[in-house]
């Protein structure tokens, strides 16, 4: 036993410091957001009109994607059962705790307060999926209000790849052959494919939880559906094609099926049309597998990347498609397409204040705003530039948590005892006897299968 | 090793032409709901009235039955847990795809386009339940408008008894002795009850998310949910009263709980009281237990039909019960019980075009289009006839099924090979230590057995 | 094999007594809501305002949870899953259809019928959380109008308790020192934390279902979501450094986390302000681990009470933090900080017919109806008293609902069955199998482990 991985005066002292900052700010600068706030309501107000009710059915499918769908998902490992489920339940209540506060400072501060409601919760856990996210939220608070999809589904995706840079500073040589505990078992896999399908099912629901209500949201859900299906049956045929004896990869059908729901991200609630929102599937599926198949073992033994999880191909790959989609969208988005809601869905495309057209407009959508009268191809720029900052600011981000990580207070484990949930948990007895099973000699497997078969 | 069960170009070569053909008809004829399109969106617009708000939590709630409820109840075999919960994920996938052109080609087709929104994402999910489904979906188009729960909830139960006759195609010998593989398991019983109880929980979204909306949706939930709770503590009773030592059998909490559901589907919508409600699922359910333990095995030595998932019971019989409950209901139907409303539900018993009393009800219900001006019995004898035609089509498709399921091109298992993962799955490590455990001679057992607890 | 605990005539006949009992209350006194009649729907409805659509979706969650959460998570014993699962199962629809007429008597009784509609069901599930509650309803239809949270959320939990006056009659002193399967395994404590996490994504549907909508609604959901993320992070904290080694104990995992849920429920849809929400959860965790550390042991040791479940610490000590909080906040409650809604929240704060002030505020909130003129001293007394009655009623029914699980017809197991599924299922062949690997001596294991890393 480690002395060094025991969590004993760690954990409690950083959940401390963590619960009397947060106890602090939120005395201090926490309010209540007005849909959330009694004083607020009066006899013109239709309690089911409160905003509650459109945010929180998509706040509970977040909810339970993250706490179940990728729990179950990172349960994939045999002996790694416990901290899989268990780490990410943690990781993801801390993140989110902490989003809420980030978050709610560069976005729902005035008045100099934060105030808060369901939809401060469900920005925060898409903050969730990045665990430190200061410079994202910057990036994203200058232009998300210039492009849809973007800052909202595509992005997130892109800068899930600073996940990748964390794993470079963590690099572990004696990791690269391979480490005996780094295998499923049969139970491990079917519980991490129900957390496939748990993300798959709920898919939807995040790639449109924060769009524009009405026929935005509703385009975000066929399309994230579409490039879902579209995905999943041509992971299967991959899987199938490229394996030695003709027979599925579980991995594939646990990651790469998925992959259609990122690739769609950064377009998701344009007209980019049925047929578009299926071929993205198609391709961000193919650019995904092969990642696995090459882009992952390149890495790690190439450029010191140890990627357990496929982020880079999950999430860096099939982000950039989305990226690329999401801008050629913005090219070929006309009024003539959206009508003129176009000018809502992308609001830096409004005629400026002043402008006789944005008056016309006005008419049309009673709230429309004034924008900065940008052309397509303009928006489009920004949408370039928006990337590389996001790239940027991944790889900045994760090389630092690297460290972070790395430093000597960090409960790190030793090489042998990676994978193994036995160092952060007290195990149940049959722990021993499930390990006991795995390295049986393959002769003594055949013998004992063809006693088996004579009973 | 059978060569002839590897996927490696079969599965490719399928899916690669699916998705040609689908981009080809996507391209051609699919575009946007109006619900889901931008252009049609103006001033008068209320965003939070768009048609996704009332489909999409019952499309979800479906989703979940489908991909997680069903894949983990057919997870129920021990060495078929993969084949179970992949196979299942595939062949929704597949035919959710097929289901959206072809659905959108009989029923949202209009100025030689498919106009796709999350409704017919929602009708492509019931078309799931059965794999092929070009006679039903005909059938349907003619009555669908005529009598409410058939169609939709009624008659799919009934139509999946096809499933039935693909069996009966599929028909070997040599497993009608059981196969010694067709076995349980402590984990894959458990997973399966999971499974059970996604499904029991998310019934009356699936019985009430085609109903009209208001009242009816109001009354197929309660009906649904009454059903499914008074056919559950029958199936405990039922599963304890015929165990020779009073134990329950875990099969039939997986499965018979369950029957209420389909056997209150045809009058779910209908004001069929709550007792009626009450008593279709003590029907349901009795009929459907007495199904598995007499009617399967009969046809299994008799009829040359092996249905190792009970559909003759869950969905034959019950839906039988379901639909002549729905003919009675239809014959009882009066304007006393169901108000004016009455000629909304059952839309052909409406007065005709012309008739004094149509203009009449039309200032009560104010869209209320003409109908046929058919009596109850009227109504009720269509509806026997939608019944047999529905039987015809199930056992004509079913058998065509079953016939290419047998042509050889497809990847058919040898009989010892069935109900075994390793056909076509990579299988992790401990597959054949778990294997190693099945055959375990009794003696053996109960000296060990002996021998532990001396510890 | 002991004969008693046979379910083969008791089950049934218990079974046949109620479907009878049940289908002539329903015949004879259960028809329609108004939301739920044909009969009532005119042309001035619309059916988007049908009440099933603002209730419908909390009780879907609320099924989910104790359908489905805590089915896996009372499926935590190693050779309990069927039983704990499965028995869940029954137990629920058993009381939600007990409950369904009970409730719907001294609740939605009217002209002589009981009114069903999905709000109904919704009150069912809560009862259903406590099997017997004729008690509890009536205390509950004095104050329930009286004050917010309370007798929805708050005393719920409080009245959870009584299950703890249970296991004082069912005490068994030879179970006292341990008992030999009252042990958990890996993949059982998987599915365990697996039922943890749907209870805590779905608890703020859970402590919101009941509340007043709109932003009452919001502050359940908002303080229940913050409640649970301090005292998740609590219980990580609080299980690490107790632990002697510094590891996490899965049991704090499952259970501990879930403490802030509760002590938020009686005040949950009060102006108590975010940072009470998150204090209370830090508090509520505290309490119920140190129950369980300390409280648990002396209980069973001094007190002859077996909580298996930790009842009295998840859901006594925190029911009395959460009542204790609720009262404070009552005392707190000015119009000032609610405003005129405050005579809504606390109805019999509100001024009495004839005083100007009801006047007034019927100006600001049209549908008030005039109270009893309390003041917050007064309410708070009221919910004192309230407290009490509850802890009495819950200790009352307790000893008799024990005294009955105690009579000789009960199929009650022998000491040496308890924590056994064989006693109740047919058991899949690896059951054994499974248990062979329990008792495995150390030295044993030591050596199994050392040879198999040799290999």
């Amino acid at each position: 036993m480690n002395r060094s991985t025991s969590l004993r005066v760690r954990l409690p002292v950083f959940v401390l410091v963590l619960e009397v900052v947060i106890i602090a700010l939120y005395a201090a600068f926490v309010t209540y957001d007005d849909n959330a706030n009694a004083k607020f309501q009066t006899n013109e107000t239709n309690p089911m009109e409160n905003s509650v009710y459109r945010d929180y059915p998509y706040f509970a499918d977040v909810q339970v994607m993250i706490f179940i769908g990728f729990g179950c998902l990172l349960a994939f490992f045999r002996f790694y059962g416990f901290s899989g489920m268990v780490f990410n339940f943690l990781t993801a209540t801390f993140s989110i705790q902490w989003a809420i506060v980030i978050q709610g400072f560069f976005q729902f501060n005035y008045g100099g307060k934060i105030h808060l409601g369901v939809i401060n919760l469900l920005y925060a856990e898409f903050a969730c999926a990045v665990v430190t996210y200061l410079f994202w939220s910057r990036a994203w608070e200058d232009e998300s209000r210039s492009a849809p999809g973007h800052g909202f589904a595509g992005d997130p995706y892109l800068f899930c790849d600073r996940v990748g840079w964390v794993t470079f500073v963590l690099y572990r040589p004696s990791l690269n052959k391979g480490h005996a505990k780094e295998i499923t078992s049969y139970s491990s896999d079917i519980l991490s494919v129900m957390g496939t399908l748990f993300l798959w099912v709920f898919w939807p629901s995040f790639n449109s939880a924060l769009t524009i209500k009405g026929d935005d949201q509703h385009r975000a859900i066929l399309h994230t559906f579409i490039g879902l299906s579209s995905s999943t049956i041509t992971a299967f045929a991959l899987s199938a094609v490229f394996n030695k004896r003709g027979k599925l990869t579980m991995a594939d059908v646990q990651n790469v099926t998925l992959a259609g729901g990122v690739t769609v991200g950064a377009s998701v609630d344009m007209m980019i049309s049925p047929v578009a929102a299926y071929a993205l599937g198609v391709m961000g599926c193919t650019a995904c597998f092969f990642g696995y198949k090459y882009l992952t073992p390149f890495m790690a033994q190439h450029l010191r990347i140890q990627d357990q999880c496929g982020i880079h191909n999950l999430h860096g790959l099939t982000g950039l498609i989305s990226s690329i989609a999401g801008i050629c969208a913005i090219i070929l988005a006309t009024e003539e397409t959206y009508g003129p809601s176009m000018y809502q869905i992308f609001s830096h495309r409004a005629p400026p204040e002043g402008d006789p057209k944005l008056l016309e407009l006005q008419k049309l959508i009673p709230g429309l705003k004034p924008g900065l009268g940008r052309t397509g191809q303009e928006q489009a720029l920004y949408q370039v530039a928006a990337i590389f900052s996001t790239i940027a600011a991944a790889s900045v981000g994760g090389l630092l948590t690297g460290f972070v990580m790395k430093l000597s207070f960090m409960a790190s484990p030793s090489d042998e005892d990676c994978f193994d949930d036995e160092l952060f948990f007290d195990m149940p007895d049959d722990f021993n006897s499930v390990e006991f099973k795995m390295p049986m000699k393959h002769e003594d497997k055949e013998q004992m299968s063809s006693e088996n078969t004579k009973v």
